[in-house]
């Protein structure tokens, strides 16, 4: 193939007919090679910037500043994108100086020579159709990059709702499975009292179910977008109608109610729907770090540890121990949450810079939230697949906990009183016999009356008032 | 005065007459020297552990669990302490190990004596009312802990959103103050597109208002509390009826829709609240030391910055450069921020590092979360008073960036093109001419309609439509 | 007592005769109130001020800028303060905007004051020594607060280095102690091969000798200063001279190698020494933590858990559950490791925020700073005195997991090989019986064999090479 | 081609003649689906890991423990990887669970299949070589997987280095260039004292000339490794003298000083260097931003802003704004350092997260400081070409800021008294006059002699001394 001439105000470039992006996402990609990941590499993004072009081309055509056959060759090019296609075609680095101005021109230069295709002229004949002066008609960088990246989050958020909502699903099935497995329950990893490990894991799906809610009312936040502001939110060269048109043009092209932020200016600098996001996801990201903590304690052993359950073998876990076998997925998911948390102090940073009427470090935020955002659901779903699923219960080691503690003492309390439950606590760590037995031996209480206070059903449920 | 002799499992120790508080308290001043701060510090907590025993007290009563006289007693008892009275005694270090015990029993001790005295009795006669047995009843620390500290979160945020209020109106007297200076708007911290100061202030006054929408939403999740799960959140040795009723009695006593939650045993691990709204405080932090930022940024000079505003003079800024002075509140200010951003660090450790049935560090938590708060109210209100609102405006400054910027050929595009502007912005720059001289001396447009373009009205309304 | 009048350009002020500091502490403590901290709670850095007066004093003195009479009046004055008196004068907050201009201005005041006393002046009287013409000489606050800051910073990293080998001492002991208690060594929470307890805790002690080096090696930078910079370190209104005048003084008065920095611009923006206490810092609250994850776990229990050792009993750990004791100073120390850990993330903020000549934010990095420090220093005491120094082993309970484990037959490979081990494996861990009877029953070795191959010296040492 | 059958103690896997990696590779693939990087993406890593079992082998050699034709083809298969071949064939994700048993296996089973090949066998005949018999023998994933990663530290950090000195003499070109530029120093952003541009650039050479210091500080501690300890550090089934001969053969095969550590289980938990490298990372990566911070407000502009430097234009600023050019390089090396400083907080979460003779989190914590190497190493060779080389002074406009300025009245200080200082730098202020002007006017000083005092050499140098 050949090649075509671009120029910018920099200068004059030769670029090659193979590709559909022009000058400007050319220099970037010399000026950016800072991460390894382009673009591209995020669908969901580059999905997002064909729609708000998509949306900003109805508009534009709607109010008469763009004419039909232009309008309808950037929705062919869109939709091209949209369909799947030309993603290679976005190769700049995530990572990049400018707050977008790169992302946004690839995007305008690759939608404007697919459109130009479809017009049935070359690649690069841009007097037809112009990156800027039409792909980029009545949007700045400042308000079409913001709003790209609202449309990406908000459906990398869907995917991490679904993920979570799959990992509460393979909870509840064990917290059902497991729910007549009486165990000890352990604060302060001391024996405390009695619980079943149907609750353990129950607990598990309420904590997630209640992270779902917090991932949906964030996701809410992302809605107001400041689409319509130009350069700093004054809307300076747009048309006056513009915002209002284009709201309802984003809302169709995307489904979602999408809303055009009342204070323009307001909406360009400020960040703090990016920081909300990342501390809710950090907030998950703890959460979630604290269940693998948890699953990595009970099936610690299988001799020297809890061995309440044991999770399912994946990989051989030593080259030198025979038979070892690790609780490799909570480890991963682990390194999960601590690259979110890592991160959360990032899109700080990040947010933290703005100065006056622009974050200029909105790429490294949106890196930042996506990595976030697709480890987590892969870590979720590794989790419930690997992991969850295959957890059976070693039954006996957790009710021998149960009947070996002193801790059941504490349900003798409103029979015999504080002082004496303490004082039989006290003989059995010394002597190490049962607490039942002394309690027996001393006349205190009878095996009927024993057995009836250590049944599950008493244990686990408050009692106090109905014996006093 | 005299001492008394007190007793637990450790053995026995002699305690002045003095103090309300007892052995168990005792233990923990000695065991727990490590910040200089004492629950004592901390009025809000002292007073939502007193509305805790009180609530807890009145359900006792009313379950039949604790009989009238002792209810009375502790309910008098309480409510010196919520008339003001005795934050001298809650000694213990806020930072404690056994996840707020001490702090607990402080609470205990401190109402048993203070009830006792109300009976007529002395001091550590626990026989007529003990701080386990009555003002303890129903509850573990488990559960009385995090909820004191929901309710001390409750309180303060409370604070924070009337401070951040109080802010918002001082910024928003400036936005009308301001609002016909005309000025640069700068991104990337290069000309941009002209704008007036009112907005730029507008934009704070926006934004803050956005913020306090989040912290009240964050409030209402500490609504719902785990009072009546006792150890693990199984309830054992409580009543069965205790959550339903102390549920109804802290609404009585706090004025607020305080919620048992469904689940206990997971409201009793489950942490995500303050993780939450230690992200959401990070937000809050992240744009307040945004505005600070610009605030020193608008004001630097005299002669060698922006100036186009000048800071409330508010003491000498050098012992060795005559005149100079500083922009010392936004400083302090940003540096509150940044000690509430490392903050949400140690909460999310904290948070991540809770265990089984019980996060054990509540204790760290409480105290970064209420230094937060209270340091965050301080700022804001400090900016307010000590900043925001003695600003004045550089009108003359401000208007002749925007008369002498290259950026106002922005202005020009849609009468001239973009060629054309450009064109004029490169010799602008190369010469130091202004554009619109460029602009009559290249007769493309006439003076009349120079002075027309370059009004504030309209540089600063979108028109792009009207003149095609 | 009555009152003086002082003034700034700012305007007058009546302040009583009581105190010994003026009109910009006072300024100051009205502008900032914003920490509950003042600089008299921190009293090595008090100390460190009046050291840096008095080595000014003594080279202003020796360059014949300031009489002999002034001089012997400020150094009278400084020496008082180094005695300990007067901490009470220094009351501006800790956390304060001006770059700590005003902590500069509380020196030079209550030092003026206290020189004017000496000199049978009285306070106020300033045309007889000023605190700026005369304390403040040849200094500004850019170059005299850094200066202090590292003098105190040395001073408190030796504290530390101190408690770090109190505690180091501590682990030493028990490693002798525990040295022939065999146990189970432990990756991922899974069985994997012996070793002794003393081991473990001598492991503990190498660490923090580890640290030990680094504190003492992070603490040889701050013995770089930027004293006789003024005020961007061009040393503009100094005597060419005085930096290395002031440097032999510095060396004087403080008995360390203080160094006046080649590159005095460099040295008055430059923060880097304090991210890189920080982060060392950092390191030590890390490995702190996890040695105190480690004690929780190895004393879990006493019948659910590991129960290796046992933590001496601080306080009763329950109201509810009779004979609970918890692991309160290991999860005390957790908690300061978690602050100073968050610290770091707000000195690195701040150190990030300084501007072109300045880093204005040094007050926060100071007091972030000094609370890491100190805060250790007491978990360090803490943790040596009331957890280490006490801890007993379960013998019993330790060689039991040894010998009941899988993790033994490891011990077996050079002898049967890795397939006959893993079979052995496999059927020790269905049928629960002890893989030296497996492998006795299966006749791959004899009881002798067997009980050689298990003794703990064997175990514990490699030993491939020599059974080939 | 065809396939081949492989199996470990989960089953049997068929896998492609295609691949070098065998059947444990192979379900990390699957099991681990988390980043999108994987080994091969870090070269300097999978060498490191060939180096690694080139020393081994040798060392086993030695001792009698494999024959020299194992030998020999394990030496030939780890020179092929050296060469730089076959890094395709190290395909599992960075991000794992397992402590990095994955990895180390990845490695063993390329060797192990090369090796073969070498031999004349089929791959996977491991009963000729054998992956974990031959390859890793005498080694650990505990011990081999953390020394490989110091090895890849080692080298990316001089990697590191190298470009931190490539900057540094870009700025110590401008600084020589710009030393002659009279200008305004600023603190707090407020006018101070004169300086020149060409000791702001050699501020910024000498802070990381400072910093290239720390970085081969804390590159020494890599060298202490724990090769020889196997599982948990007791050197278990190994030969008594293999960690005193890999030690040497370490040496040959990597020309540095590597040293195995004296205590092995100590240094097989101990992650303190990890914490370490990145705590000096971060600080790298502040002060990186702070000099981005600099540059991007020096060139702010061009009419509203300082505009003292311009910065080379690198790429069109604005689709909307003809003839914006934004500091798009600064701009993105701020982003790389947001991300170095986030990524220490996860690799303190990591190092944190250890228990008991291992920390398992390896995986995330390579992963996190060989991004954060890679990308600081990126950033400053881009900051060099891409900006730092290009930049040209604006030298009028910096010396109007200072013969404009008021601060420049600190330099009549010493001639005229402070008072009178104050006085000029008043009236300066309310009436816009020049200091010098109304000095003249008010018959202070002589034109001759303000001309004499505000000579670059005199304002740029202490003088107090002589003048008086």
């Amino acid at each position: 193939m050949g090649t075509r001439k671009e120029h910018d105000f920099i200068g004059e470039l030769e670029i090659s007919d193979d590709v559909y992006y022009g000058v400007q996402t050319f220099r970037a990609v010399e000026n950016f090679n800072i991460s390894h990941d382009r673009l591209k590499n995020f669908p969901r993004f580059v999905r997002a910037l064909a729609r708000v072009k998509k949306a900003a081309a109805m508009a534009n055509c709607e109010l008469g500043l763009l004419d039909k056959e232009k309008e309808s060759a950037i929705l062919a090019a869109c939709d091209k994108i949209l369909a799947g296609g030309y993603y290679d075609q976005f190769v700049v680095d995530m990572i990049q100086g400018g707050a977008g101005t790169s992302t946004n021109m690839n995007a305008n230069e690759v939608i404007a020579n697919l459109a130009l295709e479809h017009l049935g002229h070359k690649k690069g004949e841009y007097q037809f159709l112009h990156p800027n002066d039409h792909v980029n008609l009545s949007q700045s960088t400042n308000d079409a990059y913001p709003t790209a990246l609202h449309l990406a989050l908000h459906d990398y958020l869907t995917d991490l709702a679904t993920a979570m909502g799959y990992l509460k699903k393979s909870y509840e099935r064990k917290a059902e499975e497991f729910k007549d497995v009486l165990k000890m329950g352990r604060t302060q990893l001391q024996d405390a009292v009695p619980m079943t490990l149907g609750r353990e894991f129950k607990t598990f799906a309420v904590m997630i179910g209640e992270d779902i809610e917090r991932i949906l009312e964030v996701r809410k936040l992302v809605l107001e977008v400041n689409l319509g502001g130009t350069a700093i939110g004054t809307g300076i060269n747009s048309h006056p109608d513009y915002p209002k048109v284009v709201e309802q043009k984003l809302r169709e092209v995307t489904g979602h109610d999408y809303k055009v932020a009342e204070d323009l200016i307001e909406a360009t600098q400020d960040t703090g729907v990016y920081v909300q996001i990342s501390g809710v996801l950090k907030r998950v990201a703890t959460k979630l770090s604290k269940v693998c903590n948890d699953l990595r304690l009970l099936s610690s052993g299988p001799k020297c540890g809890l061995n309440e359950i044991n999770l399912p073998k994946m990989q051989p876990g030593s080259s030198i121990m025979p038979g070892k076998v690790n609780p490799v997925i909570p480890e991963v998911v682990n390194q999960v949450c601590y690259s979110v948390i890592g991160s959360d102090v990032t899109v700080t940073f990040a947010c933290e810079g703005g100065q006056l009427q622009l974050n200029v470090f909105e790429p490294v935020v949106a890196y930042s939230l996506f990595n976030s955002i697709i480890m987590l659901e892969k870590a979720m779903k590794t989790l419930a697949d690997k992991c969850i699923d295959g957890i059976t219960a070693n039954e006996k080691i957790c009710s021998d906990f149960v009947y070996n503690s002193i801790g059941i003492v504490t349900a003798f309390n409103p029979y015999i009183g504080y002082e004496k439950s303490a004082s039989i606590a006290k003989e059995a760590l010394q002597t190490g016999k049962s607490v039942a037995d002394i309690c027996l031996e001393r006349g205190y209480l009878t095996k009927e009356e024993i057995d009836k206070i250590l049944t599950p059903a008493n244990m686990l449920n408050p009692h106090m008032g109905e014996n006093k």
